[in-house]
């Protein structure tokens, strides 16, 4: 083992990953501490300083301007991966997500999505296309394809204000049973890029979600392209008790 | 409402979701269908197909050829959502993990760091810092503080071979308990890029995790950086008895 010496762009990074966090966490307030002190603070030059906050604006996290010093940019928002929320919900407290619906039709799905929402051959599904704001600030582009006979009633109600979610449990009766997901990171081409709001090149979140009732039958397939730059997901999780490694060294 | 007429962007995104989900779950054995009997499929046109296909082979998922036509290209690996494990572990049945050990050292951590571990002021952390490939590729960078009455113990093993997680475990005696994650996506820097082996700006997932023993002490802070071409976050989550919304409509 013969570690290399680390380099500027390694404490760079290291440094960045750090102030990330606190930034997320809320350390600081606004304004994040000087140069110089973030220096002594990380045991690190000032150009190594410089490296970490320039790696930091490139993402869209904190402003830098002469004089003014360096800011948080608009803070990101957590998206729970603890338990099965919608948008809305999840952000209640910091404010109103609003919905621009580009798509809600009748669509004959393709194969791969009928086998999903376990639909019979011929079968329809109900497809939506919603830019999800909040404020004045889009954070995901939502395409939806729900089963026939849940799809067609939420097309009668309004999508511009609510979660999918919040409709379907209203005309089920019940509490949604669970999703499987799965989390991606990938660029923003230029057309994702233009309706979402940032640079085309962006990182996103994608998320794939297949949404189920109560009784597991499937009912919600969704794809969602999640901000990068203002929508982190926030979990826990536990150790299983069958781990197959620590008895095994 | 009133939706717009959805445009050939808009459905080369539709059509390359369900496709990027096909490919993932391994529904292509290798070659993809050709593009007419991708556009009867979808009910597109084969120009919209063509740019379905260019931004997956944008996204690194599939290669595309003249007479050769469409392949999957190196597949992405799941890493899990629902439990607590290690890369090693997590893709044990698909090849031998090999660390590249770039850091393993004793440090004076950041104070937000030992804030994170629940450090005494002056106390050391140990840092380590690994490339981890599948086979020959890289699939992560891993920057790992650890408390330092493991740490220290942790140096002095095959950093090469192991998890982290089953060291830890071997030396306590007893399995990790639960770790707190924050995911997020990002774009790769220049050097993240040149050291992940991706083009510079390629997206990234970026996992900050938390890791603790049975007792909940924090002992292991880790920021990973994922390449989004080549790894996908995969779990499920149940909906909560106390879900605010679908009474509330």
């Amino acid at each position: 083992m013969t570690p290399q010496p680390s380099r500027r762009a390694d404490r760079a990074r290291q440094v960045a990953d750090v102030l990330r966090q606190q930034i997320h966490s809320g350390a600081f307030d606004r304004a994040l501490p000087g140069e110089a002190e973030l220096a002594t603070e990380f045991d690190v030059s000032r150009n190594t300083v410089r490296d970490a906050l320039a790696l930091l604006k490139d993402e869209g996290l904190i402003e830098r301007a002469p004089k003014v010093g360096t800011h948080v940019a608009q803070r990101k928002y957590d998206h729970g991966l603890d338990a099965l929320r919608g948008l809305k919900e999840t952000l209640r407290e910091h404010g109103e997500v609003r919905n621009e619906v580009r798509a809600a039709r009748r669509i004959a799905p393709p194969p791969a999505v009928a086998r999903r929402l376990r639909l019979e051959p011929g079968e329809p599904a109900v497809y939506l296309e919603r830019l999800r704001y909040l404020g004045d600030l889009p954070l995901s582009l939502d395409l939806t394809y729900l089963v026939p006979d849940i799809g067609d009633q939420v097309l009668a109600r309004d999508l511009e204000t609510n979660d999918i979610f919040a409709l379907i449990e209203q005309l089920d009766g019940r509490p949604l049973g669970s999703a499987d997901l799965v989390l991606e990171a990938i660029t923003a081409d230029a057309h994702s890029a233009a309706t979402l709001q940032v640079p085309e090149g962006g990182a996103l979140l994608l998320l794939e979600r297949l949404t189920k009732l109560e009784d597991g039958r499937p009912v919600d397939l969704e794809y969602i392209r999640l901000r990068g730059d203002r929508i982190t997901m926030r979990g826990s999780l536990v150790r299983p008790v069958d781990s197959p490694d620590w008895r095994l060294i």
